[in-house]
């Protein structure tokens, strides 16, 4: 069963069933601007042990959901965490995963106010986030408009390289190793933007890769897009690795997946604003167009549209 | 492992290492009396596939979780719902496992708000509940007081037996089952006590066994217990179980475990009100005394203190 499908199908079901104005973004938004999420990662899908470490892992398993509240240009204030693991996990490995928790949640000023340890015979970690809207108001997939311009954070495919370099042992690309291991959600530039532009423009995170983040955002606000290959941020090292490892890069950058980038969309006053006040957090990849599809301009002039049939899947170890 | 008491000791390094005040009774309570607790329950640990249908384990992944506000005296509002399952788990299984979760939400009037699908090697269930406090405030483990009579609703030890005559493939212990794959938070009851004596005294649920219970709520509140076997609830069926399972009925019933059934302390004079009020819904199990240790009085006059290397642990089929 191809399982990211899986998932989209019963998404679908769950909102058909529920019955509810909630499900469908990063967040939920509850009464009092209360943003909720939850995220679990699972050892042998999400992470390999021992070639993540401890530290890795506690660390990752918050940030995703931290980027989860960035994707809605809100604030991060509490965590609560279900810790699940095997009998013979000592107490000594639970506590370095447990300050690796706390140390994380310290840097990003979040509180974790509660959780559950239970076992199961993998190691597997649950984080719900609470957070608050900015005073804006949260920044949502459905608010694109045609003509506005798509913007991103950071770099792409990095973190596929990195998970590429890591399984074949190549400890040299350490800029890709560290944003594989080590993925920083992307709060303060969320909030940046929302206070730089005082609106509200259309937002997600990429974690399931870039072209997941734009298709996400195109069909929740029925537009589409023109993005160029050129305009795609993408580091010196995770192009070096993709030729090592015969990749497109460009194939990384879209489909690899687990970048924790923003990707969104903003009227061109804003991005007028937003260029001027934060040149270097955000970058212009494309534009938004009436015409349905996502489409990439390649370097070479070729254009074609994504092919979601490469979306993001986690380790195939487990099963 | 004793993962009980690894439980216990994690526990404590959490609340040190994490240096706040929302740690240790069963929700957090945040700003706005806002009620938070997360609880998994995992296949081989908590559930067996396929002695448990999957409407038991979605039934029960909501149950465990609910009883957390119960335990509070608080209303429960929203839940997210985290589900990693086995890449040959059927799209058919999903569905009949949320609609569960969805049937039993809408009975308590709670709404699934939102939620993640992984993989993993076997079933975890994980779901964080979000609530609000009664409008007098939480009950909380520490607010015993000497003299406080000690009060419990429905009865205890069904649920272990229910789990006996399950893994006995006997059919016949019908309440006992029931009381096991389908237990009930007791939300009601929480907000009658708190409606009734407009006050606020100490309360938990039993998850861990009526033992763990008065445990939990003395070492808190920093107070003793007497308690009576003849006035612990029990019911005819559970002891029919034990008679037949050469168990004796005290011994499920205080440290059997999933009960779910609330325990608490209140002043005489609310004693008083509450069984005038509710005469079925809470029963007097003992006294809190000002002497340390939790002692139980058996129907043969000894006395003897509660013995908590008995503490109820889940199923042991998974390492």
């Amino acid at each position: 069963m191809p399982f990211a499908s899986a998932e989209q199908q019963l998404i679908e079901f769950i909102k058909q069933e529920a019955g509810n104005q909630y499900i469908g973004d990063d967040c939920a938004i509850l009464s009092g601007g209360l943003l909720v999420s939850c995220d679990a990662i699972v050892e042998g899908v999400h992470f390999l042990l021992p070639d993540h470490s401890l530290e890795d892992i506690g660390f990752k398993s918050l940030a995703v959901n931290l980027s989860d509240i960035a994707a809605m240009a809100g604030i991060p204030q509490f965590v609560v965490v279900s810790i699940s693991a095997p009998a013979d996990f000592s107490i000594y490995s639970l506590k370095r995963l447990f300050k690796a928790m706390h140390q994380f949640a310290d840097k990003y000023r979040v509180k974790i106010v509660g959780g559950d340890i239970t076992r199961a015979s993998k190691l597997h970690l649950n984080v719900t986030v609470l957070g608050k809207e900015n005073t804006n108001g949260s920044w949502l997939r459905s608010a694109a408009r045609t003509g506005d311009v798509v913007i991103a954070t950071g770099d792409f495919g990095a973190a596929a390289a990195g998970l590429w370099s890591l399984l074949q042992n190549l400890r040299s690309y350490r800029y890709c190793l560290t944003k594989h291991r080590r993925p920083e959600p992307r709060i303060k530039e969320a909030l940046q933007l929302a206070a730089v532009t005082q609106s509200k423009g259309a937002l997600i995170d990429a974690s399931d890769g870039l072209a997941d983040a734009l298709v996400q955002i195109s069909a929740a606000s029925n537009v589409g897009m023109e993005i160029k290959e050129d305009l795609i941020p993408m580091h010196e090292e995770m192009r070096k690795a993709a030729k090592e490892a015969r990749v497109d890069p460009l194939h990384w950058a879209l489909y690899g997946g687990e970048d924790y980038e923003l990707v969104g969309c903003v009227s061109a006053a804003d991005w007028d604003l937003l260029s001027k006040a934060t040149p270097r957090n955000f970058k212009k990849i494309g534009a938004v167009s009436s015409a349905p599809g996502v489409f990439v301009e390649k370097s070479t002039g070729e254009r074609h549209a994504l092919d979601m049939s490469q979306t993001f899947q986690h380790l195939k170890a487990d099963g």
